[in-house]
């Protein structure tokens, strides 16, 4: 029998578990930073928790749980004769493995609502599980890292994740620009030409721009019952040009009969405002590696979204997809029960930020290794010489390991290499007569001479 | 619809992460100084690979997951008519739940085998799922932690895995007896009263000595064929009194005609000397919180152990199981094609840890809290005056937040109370004019005026 895994999953071997712990501690340490606050929820749900929350199409990519024990004892021959996929899934599958995090949140706010304190800032980083076609970059198990603040309309939140972006990226040393746009305009552009009701049809089609451009909007605007002069009027609108001010003015002027799109355009303002204000106010010599821009065209296809929309794309590489989103929702938990509980979230892809930083080999050399010092072992009598050594190093919280037996030379120096142990001990019988040890430099290759009891200080040295 | 979650699964609110962090972290920073690398696994692996690996037992409390899509397209109704549970799961369900961890490491092993340099020290920390009936203390997810090195034969290898659990226990300062045997003495023992073929009936039995009391285990002896005299012979060895070196040297005589038995004797030996030497070796002031002990009883009813059998009980508490396991198996691989692979390994029971943790309150203050200093949020003005001071607090690493509106004071106050955050910042005003600021410890209610420029130096003082 040749083992294999299910498509679409992955093993992940010690590199590649350092990298991605590496891109999970940065997040999780910047939105602790910021206040927010741990939670987890179980892998599985209860079925009808995630049915009818992702569309039709998604229902079909949930992964649902067989039920345990003898789950056909219920149903008769004749009953299961008929049955189709649909029609029996129900009554043999009652769980089902979590699609994403923000409907088990929401779930989460509605039973614990008691003993959670307003506004609550949360963040959350687990896998999610989708039946996807497996494909380059998109997977059957992904984590999903997100974070929202609920419970309060403050537009303060938002510029406090526009500043989670900012520095999870320029930690990272992604370049990478944070697009910005808000529901609200969107909505008054619909009502400035004439088409308040399409207003989905409108953001669906122009969210498409930069993938199937302008003319392939345009017919699908045209097949969804837009009217010719609606999509004559909606051109110079998605065509804004100039900087973030420069289209905001513009776009002050175009709505300036609809209520909610210049209170659309208001927000935005306080944002960029505040954005530019907090990057004035920084130490000079901090470099950001993120911009901060409006566009327009930014929908998300999410109908979801009522006010702030985010999205973050990383520059510089070939990778054109999105690495983060996010956006202001209302109602969040009304589907299980608790009404008009708003909020602002962002959510942070990291399998694709960790391919982003492995195409543009960003990933620090310190996250290629783990054992930090090998000590050779040389027999018996070395081996128990080296044993103190080995506890003192690790109480000082140095990564230390001595090989488990005295194998040949070769063998020993081979194993430092393959597990890129910077750092390899040598103490023989001659070492431990003179009360010295050799180190060796295992990047560099040289070897230096040193009295045993300097070797943790040279260490601690040496690997800051 | 009033939400819940499934039986035996939970969800973990901030303080709970927390705390379960700091026991995650723990242990994962010891196997880090310890040398072992990270791996992770997919949750879904294919039915084939998990079935026939627990018992048949264990195969029942498998989750199994449905095939996506028409999963029925391929079954015609009269075949489906005469289905059974057990008959229909084959065809409709062909990836499965993770297990343990033990048997996705093997497969990984297999599978990884070209890029693995022996010997491979891995950890790894990972949920797994049971159908098991919940009950208090056994949930249906659950997490496991494990290191085991494999490719070694070393008995070097044991002593660092009985130092990885005093390290551990001693940083979480939970009292335990690491409580020790070896396959080989039972199987010793075994030959030496003349059933070597029922040594894993006799295993199994006094491994639940401890449970069911010497009558039963004598009663259930004789009911698997034990000999009268077997059980007779038997009784002074299970009894054997004294401390590790009395015990070692009385069944040393008892084993001398075993040459297996003996050699379980050796081992046991050969790590006991390891022990007292290594802690003859530690600096004093050092105080562990753990005693190793030779238990003959300790088989773990396990067939699977060769060697070493590792078992950990917490002390002075009311809980009566183990939180860790462990020992030296053979052929850990072979039944994935690849024979001949031995290791010896550990696996913590997080959940359990966290449960006398609780009970015995021994949680670090520090791990109720993640934000460490709230702003009051005084008004428009009060707000953009504190933003670079949460911006300079962050950049030195202290959690920081501000209210994100103007609320009243009083329920400023109690969000920071929930939150349990340390120190609260009042900077209104007056403050504002005269460059100082209101400090309030939240612990004490003591509240000081120092200079806003002092803020960041009076916060990493106080909250070392």
């Amino acid at each position: 029998m040749k083992p294999s895994i299910p498509k679409g999953t992955r093993d992940f071997s010690p590199v590649e578990m350092v990298r991605r712990n590496y891109i999970f501690n940065t997040i999780r340490e910047v939105f602790q930073l910021y206040g927010f606050m741990p939670i987890e929820t179980p892998s599985m749900e209860n079925l009808s928790t995630l049915t009818g929350k992702y569309g039709d199409e998604g229902d079909q990519l949930i992964f649902k749980i067989l039920n345990s024990g003898d789950y056909l004892s219920k149903i008769d021959g004749p009953q299961l004769q008929e049955s189709t996929a649909k029609s029996l899934t129900p009554k043999i599958s009652e769980k089902a493995l979590r699609y994403d995090l923000t409907v088990p949140f929401a779930r989460y706010v509605v039973m614990h609502q008691n003993e959670i304190t307003f506004p609550f800032k949360r963040y959350q980083i687990q896998p999610v599980w989708r039946a996807d076609r497996p494909q380059k970059g998109r997977y059957r198990e992904f984590y999903q890292c997100d974070a929202d603040i609920i419970g309060s309309n403050s537009l303060l939140n938002e510029t406090e994740l526009i500043q989670i972006f900012e520095d999870v990226f320029t930690k990272l040393n992604i370049g990478a620009t944070i697009k910005i746009n808000n529901r609200k305009i969107l909505s008054g552009i619909a009502e400035v030409i004439g088409e308040k009701d399409k207003i989905i049809d409108i953001t669906v089609a122009i969210d498409k721009l930069d993938k199937i451009g302008i003319d392939k909007v345009n017919e699908e605007l045209k097949d969804k019952g837009l009217s010719e002069l609606a999509i004559h009027q909606l051109q110079p609108i998605i065509g804004l040009s100039g900087g973030t001010r420069e289209k905001l003015n513009q776009l002050k002027d175009v709505l300036k009969t609809s209520e909610t799109g210049l209170k659309g355009c208001e927000e935005l303002e306080y944002l960029f405002n505040y954005c530019e204000y907090i990057a004035s106010t920084k130490t000079t010599g901090t470099t950001t590696k993120t911009t901060v821009e409006f566009d327009i065209t930014l929908a998300r296809g999410l109908n979801y979204y009522t006010g702030a929309i985010f999205e973050v794309k990383p520059v510089n590489t070939n990778f054109t997809g999105s690495i983060c989103g996010g956006g202001r929702y209302d109602d969040l938990t009304g589907i299980f029960g608790l009404p008009n509980v708003s909020g602002v979230g962002i959510s942070f892809g990291a399998d694709r930020i960790y391919d982003v930083m492995e195409e543009l080999n960003i990933f620090p050399a310190s996250t290629g290794t783990t054992t930090q010092v090998l000590f050779v072992n040389f027999g018996v009598k070395e081996e128990q010489f080296c044993l103190p050594l080995l506890s003192m190093l690790r109480a000082s919280g140095i990564n230390s390991e001595i090989y488990p037996e005295a194998a040949k030379m070769k063998k020993q120096m081979g194993y430092a290499d393959d597990k890129k142990i910077p750092f390899v001990v040598l103490i023989g019988e001659e070492e431990i007569q003179n009360g010295t040890l050799s180190l060796k430099n295992m990047t560099s290759g040289e070897q230096t001479k040193l009295a045993i009891s300097d070797l943790g200080s040279t260490l601690h040295s040496l690997l800051k």
